[in-house]
């Protein structure tokens, strides 16, 4: 069946929309949580259509959102997407199709929507945006096996790849308190570290200050305690991706991760963009996952599934960009970094949020799974300093001169997630970006 | 200043409360959150007096409870002790004194006041316990010395304790939606695990379940990102202990382990008990921290303080009991496997929330950081079945003649603490119970 949805032709009667390199034209609808700057409005959830932002609940109440559509653009009137997260696929794809016939400059009536929708619409430039879900539980994985042969073979040179990965999606559980949204300062954290050489750790600020280029996917209704999610309908529990920045500090990382895995170097902060791209605008640029090399394992049979096995994948092309101190006050533009695909993961997110609920792990609405630095398997592809610069080996050199081993005070890093394909309308993530603040003067 | 509340000869009119072997004598007076059995009503947070619970919202609403204890009282209300966590502790101590001389028998006007106090009595018999907290994030540690080292020689031989564990409190995030309270069943988890000698993992229920002794802080205010809370600051956000058991399957942790750490091998359930002993009904307890052994390293000043340095530590008995199946069918009461003291652990619980907190990661109020297993040096006084079995090597033998290398279906653990010094009232904990079911037919 066709989604009308994805039709790459239309248009809405919102002229930014459609104008070149907007990232949020009629066929992506992504969901955000915003209020009026000043307003003093408690925030709740909106849908961005070019530079505008949608108040659904306030159109459900004005009678513009109805049907299917109308239960679950009531529950876009608190200040999370946990709501409307919980509710699952159906009321997604219901409320979906209805703000795109409400957006619709060719459906029969548009005139007379937009005269009655206007004033549920406020420009992205007078919105503060807000954390889209209470994250109960964050998870960390580490898909990227270009990342994880990198970085094993930094840190254990004899060692890189461990004899598990290749069988299980590696992961871990993160911070949920400190995920911040895009835009949040990031203040370089103190910490233990042992420098090469020395007797014995010192305490300081972070020294090798690193972003991690990364996607998240919001779980939607989830599964009860004890009872796991069969791979053919994980599907139906993944409501949206966003970008994630998970600020690393290596120095600590590698002094503190033996045995139970990365602490204080990642929860001082974790970047997330405001907008979730849903997986319904997404299903345009659903592709097979990466190939297996020749000779890997066969993935073990839980984490296989019908023809979704195959549909698992998304081509989102991902960029980083780093500007320094020095660059803004040059009026030097963002330079970008590396430009990788998440398309490239050894895992797909439907495997790991199968595998996550494989042992009977309860996932809650509004749970946020990442997937671990997405590298690609070139030099260019490389999702993070430690990887870009080889452990700070080799350094890089930003337009203004200057050299990066890891991140500097007043850097600002922003990651880019765009979705293009022939036949289907280009969307975007929006913003995820932060810049990095000098340490505390003292502990 | 002595505080009246630790006096061991004070007796509540509540007579239960002064019963031999009563956990909840008016020197305790812990935390927790009940409902009334069948009743339909919402759960609030009571206060436990021998078989009895307090509903403390309600005593304030009647007038029962008045002052400054009135406020947090009325923050007694709701359905978790988070509201009360966050205001502090001089909130907290003003309400335990006025619960104190609520419940006191020899108090002026305590007849008048039982009388008036009797119907917000509710029998633990005929209530439902719950969570005591929303935890919003749930972090383990590691802090027994003992544990890491048998460990460490099973898992690592060459390399036992991490050239970390003597500087670190080493932790890791947990799972915050799998807490359960005491008394719900456990289900055998479904995992990949890699035998000895095979060549590939296989999918299927753990072989190797088991339980974990471990003690957690619930936390108070709390502090915001980016700024860390000083060693001589952490008392005022540390609200009251529970007791853990971080169920853990050792095959599956075996296999996923390396390099970010436990996951799938922990997250299926941790229990926690329902009643939160507060530092308040502690501070009798408090004993100077475990001696390090000649030759370790000094803490770094961050993790060292003043008076409170030496204070940081609790004499808590800790007690591990198993009941099998066929025990229960035998009429044989529940026997003894490990016992252990919270003050041999190698962090102060203190130490643990100020590391935590060092790089600025933000504590809320809820927050559940748990001890790690707490093993002592003895191997009587080992804390999980990994360590007292040697990993399966040297089973255990019960009073049925059963023989246990893990845990079986229906076995049912029990945690058990109690403080108990000269001069002071005895009081425990309460229960911490979970009964292993079978693992579901299929994944």
């Amino acid at each position: 069946m066709i989604d009308h949805t994805h039709n790459p032709d239309a248009l809405s009667w919102v002229a930014s929309a459609s104008e070149a390199g907007n990232e949020f034209p009629l066929q992506n609808l992504p969901f955000g949580v915003f209020a009026r700057r000043g307003s003093g409005d408690a925030p709740r959830v909106g849908v961005a259509i070019g530079g505008l932002i949608l108040d659904v609940a306030a159109c459900a109440d004005a009678g513009l959102i109805t049907g299917a559509a109308q239960g679950p653009a009531r529950a876009c009137a608190g200040p999370s997407l946990n709501a409307l997260m919980a509710r699952g696929r159906a009321d997604w794809t219901a409320l979906r199709h209805a703000i795109f016939a409400l957006l619709d400059a060719d459906a029969p009536g548009a005139d007379e929507r937009q005269d009655r929708a206007a004033m549920f619409l406020v420009p992205c430039a007078d919105a503060d945006m807000f954390m889209p879900a209470a994250v109960g539980d964050y998870t960390d994985f580490y898909a990227s096996v270009h990342h994880a042969a990198n970085v094993g073979r930094m840190m254990r040179p004899d060692n890189p790849l461990l004899p598990n990965y290749k069988h299980v999606p590696i992961g871990y559980h993160g911070r949920a308190s400190s995920l911040v949204v895009s835009g949040t300062p990031v203040r370089r954290p103190w910490g233990q570290t042992k420098p090469d050489g020395a007797d014995s750790p010192l305490v300081g600020p972070s020294r090798r200050l690193d972003y991690e280029l990364e996607v998240g996917v919001f779980i939607g209704p989830g599964n009860d305690l004890g009872s796991p999610v069969p791979i053919d309908a994980i599907d139906d529990h993944l409501f949206g991706l966003c970008l994630v920045n998970d600020w690393s500090a290596r120095d600590m990382q590698a002094w503190e991760y033996q045995p139970l895995g990365p602490f204080l170097a990642k929860n001082f902060g974790t970047t997330v963009s405001p907008w979730v791209v849903t997986m319904d605008a997404l299903e345009p640029f659903r592709v097979p996952p990466a190939a297996r090399p020749e000779g890997d394992p066969a993935p073990l049979p839980y984490l296989t599934g019908g023809a979704d096995r195959l549909r698992g994948a998304f081509d989102v092309s991902l960029d980083v960009f780093v500007r320094s101190a020095r660059m803004r006050e040059q009026g030097l533009p963002p330079h970008r970094l590396s430009a990788s695909n998440l398309q490239d993961l050894y895992w797909t997110l439907g495997q790991m949020a199968t595998h996550h609920a494989s042992n009977g792990c309860n996932l809650r609405p509004g749970d946020l799974l990442a997937s671990g630095t997405v590298s690609g398997p070139g030099k260019g592809a490389r999702g993070c300093l430690l990887e870009l610069t080889w452990r700070g080996a080799e350094p890089l050199t930003l337009p203004t001169g200057e050299e990066r081993r890891f991140l500097e005070d007043g850097d600002e890093v922003a990651l880019q997630g765009t979705c293009r394909r022939t036949g289907a309308a280009t969307i975007g993530f929006g913003e995820c970006r932060g810049i990095v603040l000098p340490a505390r003067p003292s502990p």
